[in-house]
């Protein structure tokens, strides 16, 4: 009931402020007696952190991830396992505006309503920061993942930046690596960098489309009515600051199908049902059929612009507001790892509780 | 962490299957005295029920609800709500076709491949049905959004079937009870029912796109960062059978935006802050702004078709199937009233959370 | 969260009242491929129902409990099993006295403090007849044990009746089932027949101890910290109606003793360690250590008695009170069966969550 | 779900172990507007910490508190709050012999056969060191307590050592904080100095018996029936480590008394009613009176002491054990602090939770 926790057996808890001391979170239920240092979750961390680009903030965040609990001789001990990042860059500056003028499209003024108070300070809780101690949970996800279930493989890219798709016949899953934006169409990449670099000079940012996939998933993992697998990413995703939409297999299309072409039709392999399509995106009532789970959402454009905007005061008065600072002009690209470490989460908390339901006893077919 | 719950305060938990004796939910968790009877209840379950229209399924039930407990003297006394639904239309029919072959796009498979057996009754634990306990439970959050913040109004209604949208130029509110699709737009609600017409006689089916919009919900509810409010109605519309994608606001197209597009501008009216716009779908930071709340979903198609489909059987062998039976060719016509049971429930719980939190302190603006 | 709910994977929400209609449980996360019928169930409930003998409460009830959903063809699918028993003698009964006045040391006057509004009839959900739906749910968690950890035997008894205590010189367990007090001191079971007799012609009633035991449960069941399985424990049975004190092992009685008297001395045995006593109650740290798991909660008198207590009314006057009616002079002898099911219930829902966080995995000794 | 948290909606998730190079807690679902700094939380945090006394561990730890996050410019914001304690006096010492036997009546053992490891410096996370991240909680709690129901006062006191208990007629509770037992008898207070000064000599240690009473609660907190007031205290007291046993008002004694003395009857005061007695310990049907709320706890003694006690290896050989180290004779004297803590955290949890359901509204009498 925590909000501020995901996950049903394999929980995390994130606390922290973009500028204050520290962020990070509690690991709650990890499996005992999986290997487990620092340096198995650098790396997501590492794609994820500000400044790499000049595509994202030039905020610089060193993000180094502390583990200062849950590990003896670097193997999980199956206690809850702390991670802390510490914020390093918390420039000194005036956030008097920023305090007293509502950003729109921003929780700013919501925070404000519900609390009657709010940290200024680069967002405060809202802050995609937190983001962090999202990424350093699934990489503590994916470790588990690695030693219980190793066949799934999870990868996360970006298929839209503002009016402009990627094209699914030219992906090619090695250039996800190859371009800021982890886009595994180049053809579309080079375009999103040069609008991109339009729109930051001009002063506007622009919203994405994030894809993750996850191969390699058994099935049997989802828990009807309320703790589906569809349902658990959806929510997941959701919680993405700026996500606002989340689609599964067809998504939001399926309404355009018949049933005739939505049918996912099996023929029998060596292995099990081989299915034909994958409408469903790997899910089906809410339990996966093996087939690769594939999510996509929609992340909206960086509320803070340079662009003056109208808005009100806390006071009251009508004004305007022009966001300085380091901003991203398309948060959406740091969402793609973010991503991913939502669906280990997502996916490992369905293992373990799939095994405590039923013990992992699975019915056959052939 | 019942995986047959939704909510935080106010909590709900169905059981039941298709063609068991009956159905229900426990309601746990509803403030007390307030005034309920199953007169309260029965107009929203006849909203949902089978068999109104040559556009649903022709399975005849009366879907009478009881309360069986957590009143006295038709007030709610703060202790559990039973509410019980009779199955009285359970046909003696033979389930043998589909006990051994798995039909494409439905549940069947994963709850053979995840518990080893399943109810093949009219799809068991999978039917649409259990979303009958869902309505009766939003019927209670009604009423107690009545009594508790009686500003808020929640209208669903059917914007897309097929490839088919409605012109929200068109939009009349008062139309949506007109036609047999909750559709505000009666040009295209004509098209549908040819359409539907069609496609019911060719043996197929086709999805939809609903819409459900909160009215009057007062800014400050939602909880981040796990618990916010969009979160959670993206958790519970996906829990609905057959939705494949949920939307705030703007939603998947916030892609498209800019920056200086998506920001929601304000003005300052005599009862604080008035938005230009909606793109965040009464959502920042996900906690409610005061404007309305606007959620969208897909439903796919019902995948229980009379055309021909491959598939495999639990004996593992290649094969046909034709799902005869009383299906729904558009399974999203009876998702309306179930969307807007879940939109109820969530506002509801989050009203109580709010309050168990904050004590529904508010920060002022002006 | 549901404050009806216990357990953490095998979950129980109890509903109904009194005097309603009916009342019952959901119990979700159960195992799939269990056999279940009624017939497993009806004889916990029938060692539980009342009217027995004269020691309990003169009214009958049938406690006829029907499984409404969760099970096909006799055995469990995985989904929520509905149980609900029907009140059948809810005699018509003038309730204005209990209705006006507060019971001393019952909670009539906490319910209308609370909620502002209680349900008089019986007592209401206050009423012992909730644990009725705990006895129905112990009877699942004991066909579910016998599956998955066949050596678990849960036995419960009493072991002291006001100040009378049973001598554990004198226990033979085959006694429990031979006397009306589920007790295995047949002397001090004669010497309670007696003063039993007098008490409820006098009008007054007493209070009661019961223990119960657990054998052959696997070590390394519970959850360190808040997830303990003797925190699990000692929250289940301060649940039950009455009760006021829980311990596990020695107890209250641990503070008597000094460390060298209440370690546990270990040898080794052909199949592990091996403990030359068991002042733990089978649970170090919250994990069970493979010992008899012991736990005792004391029992307190009915508070429903004939003889005159100064009271209060719902009007602020100064009152006497007599509660004529069909209650137990001895309310512990029914919660008995009512200890023995949460201990089954707790102990299956440990094996479950034990199984999904670490898979069952031992650390082995030798 | 988390088994390191503890609360409904005031939710307490500790982490650390004694020897990592942290500890502390996350404390989710605070309301906003609170001050809160590090000085309101140290004097908890003072009163417990080891050293203060020739009767407790001579370990030296300043427990330091720091807050990360959930407060700006010293106000809650309503977002998490980090508290984290650094472990300072982490000496350098050889585990060997405690990471290859089994001390008796200490959770050695049963950690590594659930978890097939464990961290044996210090007893990792088993230790009494995680008591202080509940005491920061606990800090945090009074605060708000302070803030939202300023009548309520948490006093917790020893009652009992080994089989001396205190003689309520001579309780001044001055003297609480006026001995190193907290114990308001000075009489048993020296006796009990003198006891345990020998009992420290002979490497021996011994249980202790601990009260904690809240006055001032106001009337309708609990949460029937399985998030009762007392229930929620019970699991709250029995999940510190050694304690075996936890009473709510009579206690286990309730056994011996008959309906006629347990029987608190009432009168009506000024201000409503008013209790002759308080056997209830200020809870009825798991909700508060409004008398003062009264838990007592049994702690066992200390298990690692320096007399030889017979255990077995992980390598399954019988073995001798003595426990060298700077470890409490009666572990129960630093429960004190910890067990107000609890007391604090569980009546705020339910006064959230109780608005949040009721509003707060309460049945008048008279």
């Amino acid at each position: 009931m925590s909000v501020n926790t995901f996950g049903h057996l394999f929980r995390v808890t994130t606390w922290g402020e973009s500028h204050g001391p520290a962020l990070g979170c509690t690991v709650d239920g990890c499996p005992p007696g999986v290997a487990l240092t620092e340096a198995d979750l650098q790396p997501w961390l590492d794609r994820r952190k500000p400044g790499q680009s000049k595509y994202t903030t030039q905020r610089r965040e060193d993000d180094l991830v502390e583990i200062l609990s849950g590990t003896y001789e670097g193997v999980t001990t199956g206690t809850p396992i702390q991670l802390m990042i510490r914020n390093t860059d918390q420039r000194s500056k005036d956030y008097s505006e920023i305090a007293a003028k509502f950003r729109p499209g921003h929780a700013d003024i919501t925070y404000h309503q519900k609390y009657g108070l709010r940290d200024p300070r680069g967002g405060g809780r809202s802050s995609a920061r937190e983001t962090a101690a999202r990424v350093a949970a699934g990489g503590v996800a994916r470790k588990v993942l690695a030693a219980l279930a190793p066949s799934v493989a999870i990868t996360g890219y970006m298929v839209q930046m503002g009016t402009m798709a990627a094209d699914r016949a030219r992906f090619d899953m090695a250039e996800v690596d190859r371009n800021p934006f982890w886009c595994p169409d180049p053809a579309v990449a080079a375009d999103w960098a040069e609008y991109l670099d339009g729109l930051r000079k001009s002063g506007n940012s622009v919203g994405a489309v994030i894809e993750v996939v996850a191969q390699g998933v058994p099935p049997g993992l989802g828990a009807p009515i309320y703790g589906k697998l569809d349902s658990d990413l959806a929510a997941a995703m959701m919680s993405i600051n700026a996500v606002k939409g989340v689609e599964i297999g067809a998504g939001m299309a399926s309404a355009a199908l018949t049933g005739v072409e939505n049918a996912d039709e099996m023929t029998m392999g060596p292995e099990g049902p081989v299915y034909g399509s994958n409408h469903a995106g790997g899910i089906l009532g809410g339990i996966s059929t093996g087939q690769d789970v594939v999510v996509r959402f929609a992340v909206k454009p960086t509320s803070s612009i340079l662009t003056p905007r109208k808005t009100v005061t806390v006071a009251g008065e009508e004004a305007e507001i022009v966001t300085k600072g380091r901003h991203d002009p398309c948060v959406g690209i740091r969402a793609v790892p973010v991503g991913e470490a939502m669906m280990a989460c997502v996916i490992l908390d369905h293992l373990l509780l799939d095994r405590g339901q039923t013990g992992g006893v699975r019915g056959t077919i052939g």
